[in-house]
């Protein structure tokens, strides 16, 4: 076509002014890029060992009726969740995954100019919808591969920060806190001050792990998923645990028919199922202490986990670590690692089944190797 | 417990101004309220004929690898649809349904105080985003039961607007512009404002309802689903159209790994059966001249359709349409209506099966009678 250069749309300054950066490049693109599937999947914090079998069952028998929208408010698995949470129903919100769920709390919280504070070398979607809304982020330095939570408390009552996020147990060092240092820690919040509790993992943590915290405390947004122990990340179910009027707000601007159908039954089907979860827990915990003996055999140590993953010590700094992790994935191992130094030093291992340990046990030692040579 | 009252969060300004209300309240949650289920389901513009089988089967497939994130560039799917379509895979962005993809296309170019055009009475979830950031709604009445696409863009030139709203075929009326006088418009919308052009019900609509427009034009946002021709609404797929620098911008934005692995398996699958659509076409054409037969037996008249419902008139004002509309879903029919005058004359009647029919032929003339007697 001739003709004049039609005008581009005009987007917010604050849309203009953001990187084109994605939090994440998943490994199906990492596989495109080395134009050949990946052996061992091992990279993206995922459930290997899957969802119960009767939750695929019910995803299935959905698909017959995927015809029809979800139930926007969602009762029937709210109803479940809050059971097992020992909550009310209306402490609950449903949305697309943690990820999700993280973009509308910090939507109805930050606006240009709001300050945040994280860890340095945290969960990257959580600043990606901060930078997103134009808030202003307060980074705090890991204290011994832990979240450093007084830190964190410290530097939100400076900067006078509306949000603090954590995450417990810890992504990516796989580090928890006790549940009660957090519950103590409320009352140091600074007033106007909500601590985002990201609970992902808390199925694979130590009892106590989970702090007891009022279902009215309005100081506190919970977060957790269906992705890590229930095993179903490709189905994005997140839920928000919070007092009730924090909870209706996400009401405001949540995407009420944002929920596939096939993944609320799938989800309500899983959380009828703890057998299965107290299986998977079980196999995560022995994956993981395979992966330890095989960082051992390899003169390697490992950060304790809380996760269903583990931060594999390289035993040098985050050069070598990428070179490791650049030698595994040659090799057909998908692994991922921290951002940020010290923390880079390792790679960051998700538990998995007896082929996938067998194929690390045979891939480490040569990736090691070669990145000893450079 | 007891101890001093803990301190609210700090919502922004946006978000405490912003009314608790939802753009719709969904058929489950009416069968709650009135205690039973409906006989049938033709309010929510869903397609009761579902989508094609080989869908079906690859999601049943896809819930065994639930476990796996969805690739997050969703390049299988762009690049069926580009094909479909005669575009590039980078012109063509997947997102959560319609619903996710006008948030995130409107978080893209509406900040407080931007204008927007719609009609009034048009699709509400678009107005239900513009006000959660802050936009100014501006709205043109319907011209004859159409959207006047003419009236829209004078209003957009008078206020500045930076988004004109237009679906065609339009909802809630079902009626349509010529595709032409579409392309020829847009060299009469003003200078940075973008067409978000809805075609969520294009598969059903006549040959040249689709506007003939250049893939690389950045005047125009076109918005598809799976959720209509291709009976999946529960899924969550929607893709937009655009020009690739426009279509890059969402992924500034937009929930990275937002889409259920299951949903773009049986997308894939559902636009490698065009047999399928046709069916459906033909099925949804047949059921409207049934709905147009039951309401012309019952004295009424009925708005030309070129989606998958039927805008019957009822032949008096909105209190009157209501009183019918609140007598079927009485007697278990679940439709919806318009909300503005003098559109809510009518209600509004999806395509259905036989069974759904035979139970509207019962249903009509008693509602009218009851509506009639006040």
């Amino acid at each position: 076509m001739t003709g004049p250069r039609h005008t581009a749309p005009k987007f917010t300054g604050l849309v203009t002014a953001l990187p084109a950066t994605v939090p994440f490049v998943g490994p199906e693109e990492l596989q495109r890029k080395r134009g050949a599937p990946f052996r061992a999947r091992l990279g993206a914090n995922e459930n290997v060992f899957g969802p119960s079998p009767r939750a695929v069952e019910a995803m299935r028998q959905e698909a017959a009726e995927i015809w029809k929208y979800a139930d926007a408010s969602h009762d029937d698995l709210k109803e479940a969740l809050a059971a097992d949470a020992g909550v009310a129903p209306d402490n609950i919100v449903i949305g697309e995954g943690i990820d999700g769920l993280l973009g509308y709390a910090v939507r109805l919280m930050v606006e240009p100019g709001v300050a945040v504070v994280t860890s340095d070398g945290a969960y990257p979607t959580f600043n990606y919808h901060v930078a997103g809304y134009g808030g202003a982020l307060h980074k705090v330095p890991y204290s011994d591969d832990h979240e450093d939570l007084p830190a964190l408390i410290a530097r939100a009552g400076e900067v006078s920060a509306r949000i603090v996020y954590l995450a417990n147990p810890d992504n990516p060092m796989g580090t928890c806190l006790p549940g009660a240092e957090i519950a103590a820690a409320l009352d140091t919040l600074p007033e106007g001050c909500t601590l985002f509790l990201d609970e992902a993992y808390i199925e694979f943590a130590p009892e106590g792990t989970a702090p007891d915290i009022a279902p009215d405390d309005p100081r506190v947004i919970r977060f957790r998923t269906f992705s890590k122990g229930y095993g179903m990340a490709g189905a994005r179910v997140g839920y928000a645990l919070g007092q009730p009027e924090v909870i209706r707000s996400f009401d405001k601007i949540r995407n009420h028919f944002g929920m596939n159908r096939m993944a609320v039954a799938g989800a309500l089907a899983a959380i009828r199922d703890p057998d299965w979860l107290r299986s998977v827990q079980g196999w995560v915990r022995d994956s993981k202490q395979e992966i330890t003996a095989i960082a051992q055999e390899n003169g390697l140590s490992v950060v304790p986990s809380a996760t269903n993953f583990v931060a594999v010590d390289c035993g040098a700094d985050g050069v070598f670590a990428r070179r490791v992790l650049a030698a595994l994935a040659e090799d057909g191992v998908f692994v991922r690692m921290p951002f940020v130094a010290p923390q880079d030093r390792c790679i960051r291992i998700s538990a998995g089944r007896a082929e996938d340990m067998a194929i690390l046990r045979d891939a480490l030692p040569k990736a090691l190797e070669k990145a000893r040579q450079g």
